[in-house]
């Protein structure tokens, strides 16, 4: 395993639990050996390895040792390794998006015989697996979906929800402040729809998830690529959307539109002013009513609107200097809701996925609702982590126990992946309700 | 002279109506051979060449011949000519901005002895000669100045405004369909201001000029870096802005608004798609009542929204086939406006330009209003071709005629620039009137 970070805890320590059973022997290569070394715990399965995967010597030769290697490496360096697997004929799994360079690598890893299974996380990974198999089962029954919606969030559990933007940071905080930049597109009644980042928060969609209450939703950048991939062609609505409790999105849509989240260029001496002289030179009389209020406030005027205790609460209205030298605004946004939007130490995250099927069996009209919801345990052992974890390494177990066979791409929207890793999730609390209506 | 298009037409003329007297000869060269010959009209005093731009050695052997060279092409071309002007020892002019490239060879170029004469069209040009003129003198008279705005626009005569836009194009169409994009940044009392290009045409600022009616602007994308180069350090207001007639900024806000200004991203099979379908995919429910009327009209409902009319006109509701692949929207939006804001052959554009000026002299507040309105004569000579091609010409002249002497970077703010180009565009029909208020 190539990583020992923060989201690769719960696969580490799924390996070390398995380790003797299965007679596993689990090599932990970090670039720091402290954190390795934590990791496995001093258990007798395993050993810590410092390396700098950009040294191709060292790398090679960790590889060489391995059976199967997992990378918890970002995206970027995920392709030299995949690489040096297929090169000395080691199966290779990860957790993100298959990109271009890594789909052309497809036929050398047939060749080679080994395994790349891809995308075995939460989203993408437990999002595909249980679309495609209520999505299987349906057409297996002669029904044809009509229309599909599948939300994801990050969220906070109500408990742990002391904020009012109803949200803390359970994952990477940037991915977070720079969403949806570009346009999102998605089909919608038969009409293909673009929406740019300047309106994507603007209008957003209600949902409601089965046992857990009502959020909203705004669309995901591209939906269009997996209408093929789903099998789903001639549908009329498709929609993967990101899930927000209520109010988020409105304040997000005043950050937008101020233009906080611009990660495209930075400001000069940005260490010399505070947060609210930064807001101050965003903010503009404007017909928008919250963005009117924010105006008065930063010019001494009273203002009961909402939005500005969620600014305050956003560290927004604060005199405190920025402790970053020529940052963009959205670098600077992200500094001041990386303090806002910690999660305490005994708070509970929350995430929660819903498919929406609409269909039609025997000439009738159906709903399906498929959903899940997960609370974490605490601010380590948290939800997310555990779902974008656990179908990374039950996939790394099915390989090793040569349940899982095959060469080239194996991805989690195929019923050999998905079946055996949706069965192993359920008994780890990871599981779908089905509610027809 | 390299580069023999539209909008180097002034220039040729200028350059052939002096030639006899002044005992010049031009060499024009155009990638298109026919081009240059028809721009020179047989004059004895002027011979034709075909250039490849990027053929070093046929590029050298027509500068070598030059004592001094005027480029016409585009910004990214400058460069390599620049480099062999300075090689070769000859004085080069061009109407574009000092890029951070050619800045830095300006001591290769005092080196040599040679001139780079930059930034001598309209916007950069013309506005930074009567800026500077009119700042020098109220600093000389003891003044100091507290606000300076800018404000230019390429428009239409009101006798040929036909159009609900009122606009048509007189220049690159492509600079009007990205404009602004990025983040405008100025200087509005004493407060720094950032504005989005999403909020950019939502709050047109009003200017009148003085005979010629009201306008509506909003800010350039930089304003900030003028204010040391104009030498206002300490001003609370610095602004430059482009100008529009009323009614453009509110309905160029909706197209920005809906996306149909990106040029990000590409979309596919744009030419199986008709304007008015292109449109569909970006319409959606508002509460804007101009986004709404369009939402309305498209799916059936009647709208006496003024946007209507104008959408209709600029062809976004038509069932015309767009006749680009894999367009961007921008790219899209600039072939349905081509169509509808073409100059007809009798129309007349419109160059207007006002520097609003405040500043205390002996403990007096005053202000100072500084512009000037050019008509063009009809689709080719227009006034827009005409304030670009001038100050080139002239600036050429001055220094073939050793009236403007030195080496290096020679801008517009200088007075040795400024003062003799600013002369004889006066005669040539571009005098600036002042207010006092």
């Amino acid at each position: 395993m190539i990583g020992a970070g923060k989201s690769a805890t719960v696969a580490i320590d799924y390996f070390l639990e398995h380790a003797a059973q299965e007679q596993w022997f689990l090599l932990l290569a970090d670039a720091d050996l402290k954190t390795a070394q934590k990791k496995i715990h001093k258990s007798k399965f395993a050993s810590a390895h410092q390396l700098d995967v950009t040294d191709a010597t060292e790398r090679r030769k960790l590889i060489k040792q391995a059976d199967l290697v997992v990378s918890m490496m970002p995206p970027a360096l995920h392709l030299v390794i995949i690489k040096d697997c297929i090169d000395l004929g080691k199966h290779v799994v990860n957790a993100s998006y298959v990109s271009p360079e890594i789909k052309a690598l497809e036929p050398l890893a047939k060749k080679a015989g080994v395994i790349l299974l891809c995308e075995m996380g939460l989203d993408p990974g437990i999002d595909h697996m249980s679309a495609m198999k209520t999505i299987h089962e349906l057409q297996d029954k002669g029904a044809r979906i009509t229309s599909f919606k599948s939300f994801c969030g990050g969220l906070i559990a109500r408990e742990s929800d002391t904020n009012p933007w109803h949200y803390k940071f359970s994952w990477n905080p940037r991915n977070v402040v720079v969403a949806g930049q570009g346009t999102a597109q998605f089909l919608e009644g038969a009409q293909l729809r673009y929406l740019p980042h300047s309106r994507l928060f603007a209008s957003p969609w209600k949902v409601s998830v089965n046992g857990s209450g009502s959020y909203e939703a705004y669309p995901n950048r591209d939906s269009l690529s997996y209408i093929e991939l789903y099998g789903l062609q001639g549908v009329q609505t498709f929609i993967r959307g990101t899930l927000r409790k209520k109010g988020f999105m409105e304040a997000w849509h005043t950050l937008v539109q101020l233009g906080l989240t611009d990660d495209t260029y930075t400001i000069a001496n940005s260490d010399k002013l505070s947060y609210k002289s930064f807001l101050k030179m965003y903010s503009a009389p404007s017909t928008d009513k919250a963005l009117q209020a924010i105006y008065n406030y930063l010019n001494g005027e009273k203002s009961k609107h909402p939005i500005i205790a969620m600014y305050a609460f956003a560290g927004l209205l604060s005199d405190q200097l920025i402790p970053l030298k020529q940052a963009t605004p959205a670098q600077i946004l992200q500094s001041a809701l990386e303090l806002a939007w910690k999660m305490e130490e005994k708070d509970r995250d929350l995430v929660v996925m819903q498919h929406e099927f609409e269909y039609v069996l025997k000439g009738r009209k159906r709903n399906l609702y498929s959903s899940f919801v997960l609370k974490g345990e605490d601010r380590v052992n948290t939800a997310m982590a555990r779902t974008v974890g656990l179908p990374l390494a039950i996939g790394a177990k099915l390989i090793l126990q040569g349940r899982l066979k095959g060469s080239g791409l194996l991805l989690p929207i195929m019923p050999k992946v998905y079946n055996p890793v949706l069965v192993e999730l359920k008994t780890n609390g990871v599981e779908f309700l089905d509610i027809e209506a």
